[in-house]
């Protein structure tokens, strides 16, 4: 009677992307090589190599260049097809690619193509595994500054994210005010919450937990046997903090499978939703670097080392959209509207943006329709 | 650089109760050994031996027992030292055992003495292990309603719980609605709803991914061998999931257990937070229960073979207190006031209780200054 796990019988090592992967349109940009990218945690990484994709045309004076951030598990694929905001970026789209040149790079310490904890490092050959070092978000900015330099942009239209994506945009406009010339923050914050932190530990708990994670040196083991079963329940812990109890009520209810039992296997719907979601994101995503980027999230505090948030916040020096979700229990509503508040006490022009939607945490990834002509009027707003 | 898991060295294979543990004043019933108890899942158990204590006297009438019914991961040691509910329960406490006979037994499928998964089955003389069969709230119910017989009590002048205590309140009202003069359900709800199952599933699920959990045969495991890593990260979870983001904010924000550093390793206060109450929970709780028990919530639906909810809440002929808690995101104020309303609209008198606090879904456990003098005014409120 005790309950059955899922078993899927084809499931990597690793989701890490592998050179050769084909996703979508993806480039490469090298950082320089003669000399070692210093992290703010104090430790240096060699060679880091930066996985981007592109849409539009770059103006002759660079001045319509648009940055997309990523959230956790996101990637570099933002746009085009299976695009992870395929809704919001495009010709004629709210980002519309006609008009801007978007850029969205895969972040530091990821898995899909960006130097993480399943690259090699270049001093031993093999992968990083339980060396690569924590990162932080200013990390995985200060990276894309060298991607942007690369790209002759020398200051983006605007900086544009969603949660962890939000958290790199409004670093942007602390570290570089004056390569940005607004910023949109969705469904974010000036700093990791406990119960962010509290969610994001637990993720890291349920994969250390799996023995096959090895302590992050599983890269050797054979194919399906990574910690993919530790990696899978931290996914269903984050998808159900991604939504809501409403929209999970309207969309699941009671519904089952195929038949009511009194069984101990899955016999809900939402049982099933949630196994799915568990065993699509192992089967893309590296366990290491899910540890990695939770922690960089965790890490965020922008007040760090700059005196107070006031002092933080001071230094940016452009319009900002801070964009709210009623039914976000992870990122609620008080913390944008805190961030919007100090901004505004700041001389910062604000433009708020309040989303009433039942979906959650991930309203800001699925309701374009909504969100969409909000950021599309704001970026229309801003001066070359 | 990989975050150490915390290994505690003297963890048993199983946190359920063995005979000898001694435990409050906790006495034993066995239900009748002649017939079997028929389970509403259609299996049935041999011997079940039921765990309670009581308080106080009862009457010479038998008129003035109340029942309290435990959740998730509590037991019948409801009062006295370090009782789940010890601010609630006592002589002239809201629940005052100078007035009324308290009774509180472990449910059926429990681990603290009451016949569940880590018990002998009686037919191998083998804890059930992986065999012990699905167990409902309706069964917990019943096995109580034996109880009640052995102890005198015809007729509880409430029955009174809390979550999962809640549930098997509501289902008393209906299976045996002449054995209750009064109900008291405080955050809980008529039917488990998707969140509430997509939480159990994520439970069971970080149970079952741990190796050591062996199917549910693990109680020949050595000490410290069973599945607590799995346990203990279900546990994190629904620790998070007990409280709101408004509580972590004010104990705890980003406040570090020493010293800041950039470490994957727990840094914050909330993290080890979370890691104490994990492993406190697999020292006293076993994960076959644990198992069993999440699954009986979310099969709770009170309408399930009744014809409807309003079918089934129209056998409920007492006054009934409802209890919500503002910041409950696990069992919200909308499940409760959608209780009170239907059963308003069959004409039952309801006491309803909106309580303003921070706290959660615990905040029935925690606020027993607010919630213990609305109890205790009921409890007076209800005729002999």
């Amino acid at each position: 009677m005790s309950p059955r796990l899922p078993l899927p019988d084809d499931l990597p090592v690793t989701g890490a992307w592998r050179p050769g992967d084909p996703v979508g349109g993806r480039r490469f940009h090298r950082l320089p090589a003669d000399r070692p990218f210093s992290l703010e945690g104090g430790e240096h990484l060699d060679g880091i190599e930066v996985a981007y994709e592109t849409w539009g045309t770059l103006d002759a004076d660079a001045s319509n260049a648009v940055l997309v951030c990523h959230a956790l598990t996101g990637d570099s694929h933002a746009a085009g097809r299976n695009g992870w905001w395929e809704g919001m970026i495009g010709p004629g789209r709210a980002i519309d690619t006609d008009r801007w040149f978007v850029v969205c790079s895969n972040v530091l310490g990821g898995c899909q193509g960006t130097t993480g904890p399943a690259s090699d490092d270049p001093s031993t050959g093999r992968p990083y595994g339980s060396t690569f070092p924590v990162v932080t978000i200013r990390d995985m900015v200060r990276v894309q500054a060298s991607l942007a330099d690369a790209l002759g942009v020398e200051r983006w239209r605007s900086v544009v994210g969603g949660s962890m994506g939000g958290m790199q945009a409004l670093e942007w406009g602390i570290i570089l005010p004056e390569r940005v010339r607004s910023l949109v923050l969705a469904s974010t914050t000036s700093e990791a919450s406990a119960l962010q932190i509290a969610w994001s530990h637990i993720g890291r708990m349920a994969v250390q937990a799996d023995p096959r994670f090895r302590g992050g040196d599983y890269y050797d083991a054979a194919p399906g046997d990574g910690p993919w079963r530790g990696l899978m329940v931290a996914r269903m812990c984050a998808q159900v903090t991604y939504r809501s109890d409403e929209a999970f009520a309207a969309r699941f209810h009671r519904s089952v499978i195929d038949r009511f039992a009194f069984t101990a296997d899955p016999v809900f719907d939402v049982e099933g939703y949630l196994d799915y979601h568990g065993i699509k994101l192992v089967r893309r995503f590296d366990a290491n670097s899910y540890l990695r980027l939770n922690r960089a999230m965790d890490l965020h505090d922008v007040a760090r080392g700059r005196g107070s948030l006031e002092q933080a916040l001071g230094r940016v020096q452009v319009p900002v959209q801070v964009v709210s979700v009623r039914s976000d229990g992870l990122y609620p509503p008080v913390q944008q509207h805190a961030l919007r508040d100090a901004l505004r006490a700041l001389g910062v022009k604000v433009d708020d943006v309040d989303i009433d939607s039942p979906q959650g945490h991930d309203a800001f990834l699925i309701e374009t329709g909504i969100l969409g002509p909000r950021i599309a009027e704001f970026l229309r707003s801003i001066d070359d």
